[in-house]
Parts: structure tokens; C-alpha cells; sequence
């Protein structure tokens, strides 16, 4: 079974090569499942259900979301009929939608997506790991599902590492999102989980992290808010993290960092 | 002129990999210029001065660190009788030591190291934008150093890019440090200057951040503090990025990653 | 039912004025429960066992905690063994002591005690709201106890007053600890609830929140640790809050800042 | 030489009371210096050029802001015609406006008023206690200035008390704001300066820091935004800190406490 993560759409720029590549990734490289994080998607702030639906049928399975999950209010309504959309799993009872999908791959087979926030430098939601454990717990890989993706929505490298131990072997892939640049550690850890820190974003690198570099510059130089925030709208590399599964174990035999497009070096999957 | 700047040393494993690899990649590399950060060498927490040695013996020719500084007391001292060695430079006037050098390269030429600490989710130093701006301003690229080597060690993103932009044509590289894992996004930016949002550590990496994970999950999982963090003692990879210079403009012509030994993906610059 | 809670005890000379005072209090004032925040009595780091039945003795009925519970190591061992000691419920599960406590007054009636910690500033624990909720939906006002007492212990004002108006109407008090410096907003809420944003710390003011004021200002100057943290050793304030509850609902009737001893402003409660 | 300092007025309730009470304060009192904190006046965000204005008419010598300064855009442009508007002077250089001024007050002497913001939980300015410095020694006690108040706007009690006493014997008095909530620690320092951790909020105490409190509640228990924050409408509480000044030395003779109006108890000055 073959996975694809794709890391925080931003903007106009990261949905534009999702659309012109995805479809054509999914078929040369005979994608199972493919899951992206759309918490920037709309203009770098939330999700808008047009956007949501221009995902799934760009090849998308399941769609996770973070800290900008209701930037876009309608989300908070649209989800509820959005079944593939994910929010952090860890949001108090009583949040809209859900934290964890059992989607079906385009193989048929069963994929268990869970969306989770960590605490480090975040707003402070409920346990991550606890929260994680009681999803595994409730559909464990090989006898409920046949991969698991745990997006792990945070700032700091350590909480990221540490969920990526927590869940070894007993999820297919762990992969960070939200710092918005790619990391160089994809690695299979030894239990057998597809690991890395963060997927980056998917948008314009010449930017800081996705957004015209002007206003935030000058916000750092100058601690006075000048305008809003904007898209940067440059050519954008898709960047994400595939991973090859063993169908019995659903652990992972290969692991592959993917930049397609725009400023940074390119790189995609050998496939076995 | 060829730079290489290596990420944070994490423990023993880190400073071995160093030892074994350094001297052979400035031979065979060519290297003018070496540029190390070891907030982290001596056993995970700060630098002595024997290993501050060690590191120059190996072939450094700066030293960097960050908000590990001082936890080896012994650096509050030592600091002054160690030219080489560069702390934050905006830690409060009346700091020991230094937070910029003008040190001579291998190849004779001068290059200004400067060691920066941003703010955002760190103790708050002063305004690191104003005071790399003030050392580059008393010492520009071209006219007073053949190459400028900029080590914002900080934990968002943001604020290392937005560091980036700021140098960007003023200085050879701008590279981030501190959060241990070594980014994908190396390039060059418009105005010349060769950038990575972090170097990644150098220290084993089937760990949290370069510690022993048992430690940090703990914490993570119970709240409550166990033991003391421990480096991790497998084998290390050598973590960082090396840059070609152009030596009439002190910008960059190539920008590589580098990651030698241990569990990470391979890379090593192809020079021209 | 008369209650006096008394806010964090910060060394030895927090100690010495409960030790002193404490025992007149309780036989002048006809005290029928007396809380000590005790997370700052060990030398300002922890609590001790002796120094737990130190404040037992002098009259506590119940000693609550913080982000400081665990300074003292002895102390995630001997809490088992102290049933009146309480922890912040809300660290997570499998965590050693109790985070609330069903206590016998001296009056023989039951007070149920809980400690609880903010999340706003501070390490993140379980959510503190849904925490609380559950341990007053388990033992209800007037139903299960005859008297509630929440210490919210966290930084942000406003989280200590949301917290207040969350148990509104269905805790006897609701009284912040952490800032060590006492408010002077204690009031009854609409539903009868009596609040108070800080008790305030039972130390020397002439300190920073309760420590020899050198370290902590060469720190914010210098921005380089010199030695350890001291408490101060000045005649302390013994700081807190006295509520006079309707035996019928468990609700406040009046409330009353304390504070005696030391530089700040002295104040008594008028009992009726 | 009386003055009194008026904590962060929240929206209308807080100016009616200001409108209401302040100018037979100053009459009743004999005030020579009033200085309020303004940073929450326009609606909870903000200061505007008419509120400005208004509280000028109403007694104000002097307005401080905070991290609220720039909230209503058009500040930063008046401030430039606002010559007793005063922003942190921690900004960085180039900021609108003035962190520090000498303004005559009511009986012809010279008042130095300065505003400044600590770093602890707060967006990182520049260093405080180096500013505030260089504002004093520009400006010494006695010699330039017949009296110094300094507004130190900040989250954590310890970086407010560490302002005192860096500016003990030095300064007239230094007050704390920000918290919204009145500390009970008013006192003279060792060196004469008066000193009070927080002045409190000037608005509706029956709150959540001065907003209405079903949203800030509700963002607490579900971590969803709902509506926007709106400034509560109950009857206010004037709260602040007065000191009588010795004219010789400018330093303390007597500080008070004062809350007048509203939920709170109430409380005003004894003057000699
Ligand atoms: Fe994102
Ligand atoms: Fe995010
Ligand atoms: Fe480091
Ligand atoms: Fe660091
Ligand atoms: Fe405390
Ligand atoms: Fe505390
Ligand atoms: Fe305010
Ligand atoms: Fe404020």
C-alpha cells in the first residue's frame, strides 16, 4: 500500500500544483491513500467547503486541519457533512466533527486518519498522547485498520519526536505539519513507523512561512501590525513525505521525502 | 570560498562524528571556512573549554551558540580567552565574551561570524534584527569581510526566514539553528544569500531533539520529571549545509545540504 | 461554616508566621477549615513530609499545590500516604496523590477540596474546566459536600476568573494562587460563589514573589543565571482570603481579604 | 506633591466613571498629577483621539498605553499631536510617538511619565530595564524631574517587582498594569519609591477581565472563537494608587490604594 502526505496547503499558490499534479502522481505512482493538510488552503487562513471538495477530487482521501482548523467559520458547519475533513482529535467534547476517520483507500483497503494538536508553544488542547492512544486503542492497525497517519499539528521538534516514539509500531506513519518547512529526518523508526518531523508546507518558498514576505518582516522590525497577511503567490512546491507499506504488517518498507515545483530542491520516491 | 557550518553538537556522539569526519571534509572539500555551533556539546547542556579546543583542533574556525550558553559555567569565563567562540549578540551589554568575529579563514580571506538568538517562544534577549543589522553595518560584506556567516539560533520559523530576508544580499549565509532537526529548504534567495531554516543537529538521531527518548516521552506522558536528560549514544550524523561563495561578491553560488553517518538520508555537496 | 484559605507559603519565614498566627486564628475566629497553598514551603521548591504535618499540625485541614508539587522528590512518594495533601487534578492519569479530597472539618462537616492548574503561561495539563466539572459533578454542593473550595492555580487573570464564574453558584470559593501577590478584588459572585483572582504568597514582600530580589533582578538584567533562587528571610505576610458560608447552601455570605504580619497593608475579616 | 495613577480604563463604563469622578477628585484631593493608563478606553482595544481628548478634559496629565497601543489604527498618527500620550518606550526605534515625556503638571512642576512593556508572556520589545534607564539618567530625580512615575506594563508579577526595584530611590513610583485586576501590595520600597504590582483595571469587575464574560468563558471550555470581545456595560470600579510626595526628594510619603465604584471594596487615601 502505497501513501502520499501532503503538507499545509497555503493559499491560491499550494492548491494550484495540488490540482495540476496530484491526479498525475496518483496514477504514476499508483497512490492508495493520499492525505493533506488544508489547514491554509483558504488564502493561508482555514478551509472553505469549495475548497474542501476541490481536494477530495483532486485526489485527496482525507483532508487534516490544526490550529486554523474554524479560520474560515463555515467550517464549523461544513464539516459535519464533510466526512474525509479532520480536525485535531484533542479540541474539548463537544467540537464539530471529528478528530480520527476511518476512510476506505482507493484500494479498498482501510485507513485509520487521525488529526492531533500538540501543546508546546499551541494553544493547550486536551492530551495529545492520550488522545492518540484511546483512537489506536479503539481501531488498532492490522486488526481494525490497514495503515494509520497520525498528523501531529505543532511547533517544537521534541513533542513531534516523542509522538512519533509513543505510536511506534503501531502506526504507519507519524508526520508533523505546521512549521510550514519541510525536515531532512524522514526515517523508519525501529518498531517500524514511517517518521518525520514536519511535512512543510505546500506553497511559495521565496516567502516567510507562505505568506508575502513584506508584512511579516516588517512586523518583526517594527512590532506594529501594518496589514493583513497574504498568500505569497509564486510558483509552489508541493512538499510531503511517501511512505510503501507492508500490506501485512502495514508498517512501513520504504520512506520518501517528495518537493515537486517552485524554489527547493527537487525530490520524489524510488518506488520498490 | 567554501563555507561549511555544522548544526548543533549534541553529547559525545556528536563530538566524535566531528573528530572522525571534520578533518578529512576540509581536506578533501577544500574548505575555507568552518562554522560550529556547540550550545549543546558538553553532555547536552553548553561548551567547556577543553572541548571548545577540541572542536578547533578538529578543524572549526567558530564557534556558535545559543540559549545553552552557559550552562557549563566554566564558558562565563573561559569565553574571554577564546576568540573563536561567539555568543548571542544581543544578550544584554556587559555579556563575556562576543557576539560577532572577524576571524581569519583557512584560505587567509576574513569572514564575520555573528550568533543571534531570536525571540519568539525563547527568553526575550534584545531586538536580534537591530543588533545583526549594527554588526553588519560596522563591518559590510565586500568592504570589511570577504564572507558573512549569520547563526540565528531560534525556535519559529518565522522568525529565522524573516531573519533571512532581512541579510538577504548582505550576508554569504544566513542558517538557523536550535531546533535539532535539519530542514529541506536550503537555497539561495534573491539577493545571494545561501539560507536553510535549520542545520539540524549533529548527534544521534533515533532520539527526542538528540536526548534519550525515554526521558522526554516521559515528561510528555506523565508531566512529572523523572531523571536528567541524557545525550543519545548511537551512532551520529553530521548535520548541516555548505556553501560556495563567489569570491568577488561574498554571495552564494551553490547552497548543499549535508548530513554524514547515522540514520538520516546521505547528502553531500557536489562542488563545481 | 467559616473558612480561611491562606496563599502559597514561601519558605521559612511563610512557615514561621503559620506556625505562629495559624493556631490563634483557628481558636479566635472560630475557623472551621483552614487550606494552605504549600507548594513554595520547602525553601520555595516543594513541599517536605515534616513540613506537610509541620502545617497539618498548626491547623491546615487541607494543603493544596501547584506547577511546584514535585520539587521536593520525596513528595511523589509520601503524598500517598498524606490524605490531605492535593495535587492539581488535572495532571494526567496514573499521576501519584489526588487532585481533590473530600475533607472532615473541625465542625465535622465535609468539605470537598480541589486543586487545579491553568494552562494559560503554563505547562499544559488536562483541561482544567472539564477537570473541575467532573469533581463537583461527583460530589455536588449540598448533596455530597457542605462546603467547595477550588484553588485555581495559574498566571493568567483571566483564566482564574473564568474559572470563578464556571463554579458559580456550585462552590463555596473559588480563590487563584501562583502570582504571590494578593488581590484586591475578593468579592461574591452573582450565584454566590466567593472569589478572589490571587490569595496572595505567606512570605517576606520585600522579594520578588517571595525571593531574595539580587538573583531574580541580575536575571532580568544580565540574562545569565548567577546562583540559586533564596527565599527571602524578612518578617513574612501571612496573605489569604476568610469566607463565611450559609450552613443551608454551602454559599458565601461574606468574604474577606487577610493579611497579617509583614509590609502590606494589614486587614481582617469583620466576622458577624 | 500628589499624584494619583488610574489602572487600564475598559471601554465606556470606564471612562463614564473617570468623566464622573476624576474631576472632583483632583478638586477634593488636590491632585497634581493624575495618570491613566488608556489602552483598553476604545472598546476594550485601543485608544482613539477622542477619548484622548476626553480624558484630558477630565483631569488626565498624562495617558499610558500598553500592548493595546495601536489597536485603533488611527493612534498611530495622532499620537504625533498628542503630546501627553506616551506608548512603551521599549518599541523599536522609529516607532510613533514617545515612550517618555515631562509633563508640567497641575502645580507647575516637572512630571517624567513613562510607559514601558516587560517581555515575560508578552511580545518581545526591547529590553525594559535598559530603557527605562536611559530614561532616568536622562532625566534624573530632583535634578530634571520633580517627580518620575513608570508605568511597567506587563503578565508576570516577578519582571513588575523586579522594575521596582531596579527604579527604587530613583523614581516616584512604579505601578504595574495589564492584569486587570487590583494587587494588594501597595507599599513605599526600601529607597522611597512607592510600588504596587498591578493598579487594577477601571471598568466592570463583574467580568472576565473587564469583557463581558460568556465569550471569554466560552473560548476557555470549547477553543472555538464565537463572537468578538465586548467590554462588559455594569457599573465601574475607579481603580488605581495615589502617593503623596515628599517635594524635597520626590520620593514617597504615603501610597494608598484606591477603588471607587463598582463591585470591588472601596477604598481612597487618608492624605496627611
Ligand atoms: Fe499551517
Ligand atoms: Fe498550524
Ligand atoms: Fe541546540
Ligand atoms: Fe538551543
Ligand atoms: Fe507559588
Ligand atoms: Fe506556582
Ligand atoms: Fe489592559
Ligand atoms: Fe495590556
Amino acid at each position: 500500500m502505497r501513501l502520499l502526505f501532503i503538507g499545509d496547503i497555503v493559499g491560491r499558490a499550494g492548491r494550484a500544483i495540488v490540482q495540476n499534479k496530484l491526479p498525475g502522481l496518483v496514477r504514476d505512482w499508483k497512490l492508495d491513500l493520499v492525505v493533506i493538510n488544508g489547514e491554509n488552503a483558504a488564502g493561508g487562513f482555514g478551509i472553505t467547503e469549495a475548497i474542501y471538495h476541490e481536494l477530495i477530487d483532486a485526489g485527496a482521501d482525507a483532508i487534516t486541519l490544526g490550529n486554523h482548523s474554524w479560520d474560515q467559520r463555515e467550517a464549523l458547519v461544513f464539516i459535519e457533512r464533510a466526512p474525509r475533513l479532520i480536525r485535531p482529535v484533542n479540541y474539548p467534547k463537544g467540537a464539530p466533527g471529528r478528530g480520527a476517520a476511518l476512510v476506505e483507500a482507493k484500494n479498498g483497503k482501510r485507513a485509520l486518519v487521525i488529526n492531533v494538536m500538540g501543546r508546546i508553544f499551541m494553544d493547550p488542547l486536551d492530551d495529545p498522547f492520550a488522545a492518540v492512544e484511546r483512537e489506536i486503542a479503539a481501531c488498532p492497525l492490522r486488526e481494525a485498520a490497514d495503515a494509520i497517519v497520525v498528523d501531529i499539528h505543532c511547533e517544537a521538534s521534541s513533542e513531534k519526536q516523542a509522538m512519533g516514539y509513543f505510536c511506534d509500531g503501531r502506526a504507519s506513519l507519524v508526520v508533523g505539519t505546521h512549521t510550514h518547512v519541510p525536515t531532512a529526518d524522514h526515517r523508519i523508526m525501529p518498531g517500524g513507523t514511517a517518521f518525520m518531523t514536519d511535512a512543510g508546507m505546500t506553497g511559495d518558498y521565496d516567502s516567510v512561512i507562505g505568506m508575502v514576505k513584506d508584512e511579516p518582516l516588517s512586523r518583526f522590525l517594527r512590532k506594529i501590525p501594518g496589514s493583513k497577511f497574504e498568500p505569497a503567490a509564486g510558483p509552489a512546491t508541493l512538499s510531503g513525505v511517501a511512505v510503501e507499506l507492508d500490506d501485512k504488517t502495514g508498517l512501513a518498507v520504504t520512506v520518501s521525502a517528495v518537493r515537486i515545483g517552485g524554489l527547493l530542491e527537487q525530490t520524489a520516491p524510488q518506488w520498490g
